[in-house]
């Protein structure tokens, strides 16, 4: 999700270097920053003088999002008067904005949810609408990550002209991802994920896709569709999956085949029916959970990973889903480190997906937060076509 | 496979740079050292020259292990006068002794066939006798890397045992691996599989593992066990393993389950019966490559790798095998990136398990190539228990 930095003298590189460890991290002492980016504390504590005095850096005690408060007041993070980013998730049925600072801290957040057939001129009035409303001074906006439905590598004419539309108007880079990954990406940065080397993140909703980090890097894959845990063939007989191939995961667990299997209108319909121990409810569930579970024991034969996150709002389903998931790859892992396998469920609610977009944008070195970058001055050319 | 590199002075961290880039590369250009290293051409002449001075580098237009010959007379290389490394495979019915100079160049290797009931005594006996052959001056034996069947993390006593007598025997570090990996990472290294930066190894044999490649390193997992393909589950329902699962891939694709389906005593008896377009030996490989196919499109789905080998005594059965498996890729994955995945056959024949080996150590940082680490001087304690 980055690409190599250009390269810059060696201060500002050694500044540049502790502005993206801030910029991830949210907040670090000096001796952390010493010690991870391999500087000097001297160099550490002249950079720190000179990007204070710049008013790039402050001292801070900011909350992390996600994380809870700071621990000390020696630690150091960006200025969080200084810049924002917006992350924007259309899902399926959603339209979803976050504004975040620099800090990563979020201002403001916004939801609309729709028809499935909601035409992509209205979606992308309701980001632009909910945007001009969140970000008070336009100006200082520092880009957008934007997550969509399905693969990148191959995205459609119609994310192309939003993501342009996005960023004409704004006049800021903006970075699409797929929304699956980026709620991983963002449970791995501030949710449940954090702290986890190694993880395998499965978004259950109408479609089933994920995120794999590996030595905590998220992998993207020789043409940049790693992840597609939704399209692993459970058999090749089975049922035939929207994606034209039969038997894939998301044929069984996605919520438009779920649902109706239980005569449930929603999510919250479902987890009602396993509160009250729905027998019918339960042995959907307890089906879906094998087959998740099947799917997670065959990836850890192939990857070992330590730990799994599930979200998406069939993870609302909580211990109900955890017990039939954890029970099936015990069964197909047994002796074989199951018992060590760590199992959680997302942490970061609705807002994963835009929260994701936010984290793509703090990743990726080739976008300045210091200053404007080079499309800044480009003048707002187009109202939304909605 | 490597642990992290102990702390020197940068002067000798350079050097040792130096060194490890020959060693893992075999030999390389003063250009290339420097582009690969960081270091100035300058820095890189002048460690070139202290080297050779030491007599540890020479200059080079060796034959790289499975490469072919050299490019250039400006190359250097380690010195391959000085010191040799053993690589041993001790398979379910083989031992396999080569031995490698530090520039990769093989200088002779021995194997020996036995029974699945061969007891360990034996085949220590038999690796002792090999290397006792092989290695002409002991004193230049830098270490030994060894591959055992099954999983390293939770290694018998019996492999402890034959890795200590062996330590102490030749007074040198031993390296301990799962075969099927070592096997990869000589492909990965000489064969198939060199310069594929992401690639995943399948060896079928008796037994079906491998070795997965991401981003130029080998993957080994958060417990030491990724690239267990053999136990992916293709069926809950399918036949008993012998881990104890049901419907395991090597419970359909093990030569034990496959050959006597056709009647066959070898693989050679097999590939001889799809030479001549054998009916029941052609849908046995068919029904094989199905299923090897599908575990690699499910592992396509999740990783999105560019590369597959097929390795082991099952890939003798080249197009044959190459065709089915590619066939079932492509009914999995069919638009979606399946013609642009690499399908080769491996290229090091039997002495691949040993030969990764020899990989192993070289790409080891803590063991020292230009003396005897501090093991050395050990006395030979102990003849084999034969």
């Amino acid at each position: 999700m980055t690409t190599p930095r250009p390269r810059r003298s060696p201060r500002t590189q050694h500044e540049a270097q502790v502005l993206e460890l801030l910029r991830v991290q949210g907040s670090a002492s000096r001796a952390q920053i010493a010690a991870e980016t391999g500087l000097s504390r001297a160099t550490v504590s002249a950079i720190a003088a000179n990007l204070r005095r710049s008013g790039l850096v402050v001292r801070s005690d900011v909350t992390v999002t996600g994380t809870g408060v700071g621990r000390t007041p020696e630690r150091l993070a960006l200025n969080p008067g200084s810049r924002v980013i917006v992350g924007v998730e259309f899902s399926h049925t959603r339209v979803t904005v976050v504004v975040s600072d620099v800090t990563h801290r979020v201002l403001g957040s916004k939801v609309r949810e729709h028809g499935g057939d909601e035409p992509w001129e209205r979606r992308l009035a309701t980001a632009v609408r909910f945007i001009d409303a969140l970000v008070v001074n336009p100006a200082s906006l520092i880009a957008v990550g934007m997550g969509v439905p399905g693969a990148i590598s191959g995205r459609t004419a119609v994310v192309a002209r939003v993501e342009r539309h996005l960023a004409e108007r704004y006049g800021v880079p903006v970075r699409v991802e797929n929304n699956a990954r980026l709620a991983g990406l963002a449970e791995f940065s501030w949710g449940a994920g954090r702290d986890m080397p190694d993880l395998v993140y499965l978004r259950l909703s109408e479609g089933v896709g994920g995120l794999l980090i590996v030595d905590d890097e998220p992998r993207l894959g020789a043409s940049g569709s790693a992840g597609e845990f939704g399209h692993v063939c459970i058999d090749p007989n089975g049922p035939l999956c929207r994606c034209a191939n039969r038997g894939c995961l998301e044929a069984y667990v996605g919520l438009g085949t779920l649902l109706p299997l239980v005569g449930a209108a929603s999510v919250g319909d479902l987890v009602d029916a396993l509160d009250r121990a729905d027998p019918r409810a339960q042995a959907v569930i307890n089906a879906a959970g094998a087959r998740i579970g099947l799917v997670l024991a065959n990836t850890c034969r192939i990857l070992d990973v330590s730990s799994v996150v599930l979200g998406g709002p069939l993870a609302q389903a909580g211990d109900h889903l955890v017990r039939a998931v954890r029970q099936a790859i015990l069964r197909h892992l047994h002796h074989d480190g199951a018992e060590r396998l760590r199992l959680r469920t997302a942490e970061l609610g609705d807002l994963d997906g835009a929260l994701g977009g936010v984290a793509l944008v703090l990743r990726d070195r080739t976008i300045a937060i210091g200053r404007r970058s080079t499309s800044t001055t480009a003048p707002r050319e187009k109202a939304p076509t909605a």
